[in-house]
């Protein structure tokens, strides 16, 4: 996609000062911009760059005075970081406005499907499947029997929903994300092997929650596995059967939450996170990337580190304590030394 | 899916007491049901809820004497776990009960497929492939050239498996799982860069497999990667290529098992474990989540911790002391200061 | 595939011993090879096995001296290291060899294909997008608006690319992996819930960069991620927005590199390492597996382990001191004991 500095300047109401014809079909920071470039400056701090930018056209506010010549075309708005915002989320729309109904795809007679909806090639729903309003189901999308979708869904390239899940509105899944998988569920035989346990639950996901790519929740043993409203969660990240996960809870890639654990609302959890089954973490609960939690933590709003984690401040001493070890040990010898001299004079 | 008492009652031969004709349409814990669930009460320790469930339909054992009033319709059997059980296996077998070639999909001319299979939309099975009888290839997976299927395999959506491969009977893998990618072979070239190593072997997966979702199995460089009999994978596991993974193991989410790694026979493999390559565990051996085994384990059915891992129950000292590492080392300081004065006293 | 001894000989310019008509299908080690299966004798130390193999075809080195009967039918070649190398390549060559447009496929009026090009079907290919020649796209491969592919490109089933993200020449990318999806960004939208962040920049990968399955690369924010030419990427790998990974550099599976973060040239990652976002690793650096690196490493070629990393050695030896924290702990109560008496007997 590109545009002039003139379509840009239309859009943001702003005065164009310099070549209107020059064209841009990408955004980037002032400091790092090249020719075809759209750049901003907002922060004072960053204006030398305005003078040495390679940026065809920089956006900039009303009121910045110019203390060294300009190789840019400039737009002058009022503000220029809202201005940018507004672009950004224009750019973003444009690129992500998909609609109708790509053929082949594969719509089951008795799937039931809302206005304005986008449907890719080659995506897939399923018997008594719903699909909300203004939903995009991008190609290679497999929704599966009776899912339920709301409004304002969007379900990125090849993301998989199987049976009986329940998505909200304003929901946004990415590439790769498996909704709704048998959850890890095996019943030891007694001869060695082991009988698997039907997963017959589901996975409902609430209004405006957003998960990455390649990311998995598994379905309920029985009963449902929950994402509660607003919980975002990053790439790559398990969540096991029967997890419950409160409101706005933020969850960084690659972290795995084991079977029936239930997290509070507003927890931070960072990224390689390890978090056993059957335990809670209070409401507003942090915890530190690479730790494992293995019990419930009852104390709101609490950081924790390790693995197993305890909490942060102690575990930042122990690990200070943990790389001068060595030495410890030495002084230990040197302590032992010095006593058996003093108890051999002594006694 | 929907089914009233009655029917439920028929399914069961059980008998129904209260409005036979109430819908249900999913299954809940008798602690959590809500009106339009079914649910049962197998354990006595929960006969209170039987009381206050909002469940619209309850199984309960033929000899269950009520103490209170109960608002559900009530589905009496011999035995209402077993019911359960059979009920979860009937709706499972309906929810997954597929067959037939949906269109469009893509059957290479030379490829044969056996009988009562399901081929979804979306598949694609390529040249010389043999799939066997009963197998489910669900929408959007991709079968290789060469690639050999037994009887029973089950292979949700999206699954991708490389030319060469060869499943057994009854072998579950589910979505976004990839089986047969190159290993992650290169040599240094001497200036930097490195040459790809071709990697022309292949995954073998034995009989009763189940995979889980996103999960990673690289074939050989050359020879095999082999998951033998009984395995259970979870999601996001990194098999890396000529692994050997022994009957009847269980590896959870997010281990990564490095290359020509042998695990033996029933071992038990937490979430998040690293196991670095060439090493062999014995068998049974179990590691702890999160842990990385760093080095051959050579002892049968011992339990393993930490990273590098040693001894369950050595580690779980260590960690304890290491918690306490800044008091330690505040006593070394107090003991240095003694020993400086008693030394002075004494010299 | 199946070839004869006769077959091979030619192909080999080798001379066949023994019966020229026996048919191979696969490689195999010598030590492990079956009835069917082709081997070589390259490195003498294993000659013992020459005479033991159930191989049907042994590669062997014109020189060889033959100390035992052999059952096996031979091909002598001048180097028989050399010649099973040329085999897997054309072994693998073959496999690999796909052209031609498979229906039904996508491919937007719009989009440009270059010269000698595989689609497969089920693969979409968007509106304005360049596919170079010799690219090969596999069945189920999504290609969004705008994305730029080199000459000699191999996607494999199932590769989603976001919009306007570029690959350069000779990239091969493994199933199920996604790039461009949008970075992990979130604004605290102070009552709690979080405001998303448009994700418009989008992913660079240069030249001759391999990356594995199911690997995750998020776009930038602005800007661009950038993976540099020769970059060797592993299954299962997180890559946040805006990070930079330098020529050269090899990250093992299941690592995650948080988001701004930038690698130098030729460094080793191990599996399940963790990088915080917004530092730098310079140039030739090594991180252990399991490591968690928290801060700017600025010294080149050096060699960090833990979480939080450390200097290699020095991590190594606090990690043997940690083995025997208990019995440390026991000698400072016995100092303490030693210490109160002398204390007593002293004073």
């Amino acid at each position: 996609m590109q545009f002039t500095a003139h379509e840009l300047g239309l859009m943001l109401n702003g005065t164009v000062e310099g070549d209107p014809l020059v064209p841009v079909n990408q955004l980037a920071k002032i400091e790092e911009a090249r020719a075809g470039s759209l750049s901003f400056l907002a922060n004072p701090k960053y204006e030398q760059y305005l003078y040495t930018t390679e940026a065809s056209v920089v956006i900039i506010n009303n009121d910045q005075v110019l203390a060294e010549p300009v190789k840019s075309t400039l737009i002058r708005v009022p503000n220029a970081y809202s201005a940018i915002t507004v672009l950004l989320e224009k750019y973003n729309t444009l690129k992500l406005h998909k609609t109708g109904i790509e053929q082949p795809s594969f719509i089951h007679p008795s799937a039931t499907v809302g206005e304005n909806v986008y449907v890719g090639a080659f995506a897939y729903i399923g018997p008594n499947v719903k699909v909300g309003n203004n939903c995009k189901i991008y190609p290679g999308c497999y929704i599966a029997d009776d899912v339920i979708l709301g409004d304002n869904v969007t379900l990125f390239p090849g993301v998989k929903i199987y049976f009986d899940c329940i998505l909200g509105n304003n929901v946004i899944i990415h590439s790769g994300t498996i909704i709704g998988a048998d959850g890890f569920g095996f019943a030891p035989a007694g001869d060695g092997t082991y009988a698997k346990i039907s997963q017959i639950g589901n996975v409902i996901i609430e209004d405006d929650v957003e998960i990455g790519s390649n990311t998995t929740v598994d379905r309920a043993t029985m009963g449902s596995t929950i994402i509660r409203k607003g919980v975002k969660l990053d790439n790559l990240i398990q969540i096991a059967h029967n997890v419950e996960i409160g409101s706005n809870t933020v969850v960084a890639a690659q972290t795995g939450i084991s079977g029936s654990t239930k997290l509070g609302e507003n927890c931070i959890i960072g990224g390689q996170v390890g978090i056993v089954g059957h335990i809670t973490l209070a409401k507003g609960t942090q915890v530190q990337a690479q730790s494992g939690v293995s019990r419930t933590l009852k104390e709101e709003g609490k950081r924790w580190m390790g693995s197993p984690a305890f909490a942060y401040n102690d575990h930042m001493r122990s690990q200070i304590v943990f790389s001068r070890l060595p030495a410890l040990e030495k002084r230990i010898d040197e302590l032992e030394k010095i006593i058996k001299e003093l108890t051999k004079d002594v006694h």
